[in-house]
């Protein structure tokens, strides 16, 4: 399966998700994988991008067609993400931009 | 060191690479980090965020304060990968998406 998202004529969004992730992040990959089914569920979705080195520092670009669409997906990770609280604390740190793709190439 | 960009205040520039490296990268990593030495010399550079799998499929984020800026970059990209071409073949595939941060929230 490719890793690469798909790439709808732009404009569309980007959620750019940096992280550093915990040094025993229990838990943490069924989480991610988790959100990504959901994501995969809802409307506006175009695709994501993930990957993470062995110290833990990941970055997980996920597609969307709309601000609307962004808001949804915040809705639901925040529901998935609240449901773990307590039992795991994944993130040592983190940054998230949502930016609006202008243009794009590719190369294969 | 962090491996977080700085955030300025929005909007601001993402460029967004996401790519899967060759099975024998050999030169990459020197390339990347040559690449990115060259960068934070430019005018307009902010940061960058860079993470890359075992199975060699990377994400590279960097940040700028102005369009202007990244073609900047993109010249003096061109001319740093034109000079080793023909000695490696570092992707066997890549998109590169430049995007408009509009917003961003950080944790700590």
């Amino acid at each position: 399966m490719s890793r690469f998202s798909k790439m709808p004529e732009p404009p569309y969004y980007a959620v750019i998700f940096a992280n550093q992730a915990s040094k025993t992040p229990e838990g943490y990959a069924e989480m991610a994988a988790a959100m990504g089914e959901i994501a995969k569920t809802l409307p506006g979705y175009i695709g994501i991008e993930s990957t993470r080195d062995a110290d833990g520092f990941a970055i997980t670009v996920s597609y969307w067609e709309s601000e609307e669409a962004i808001k949804g997906w915040r809705e639901h990770a925040k529901h998935a993400i609240a449901q773990q609280i307590g039992k795991e604390r994944w993130y040592e740190d983190y940054i998230l931009r949502v930016a609006r793709v202008e243009r794009q190439y590719s190369f294969k």
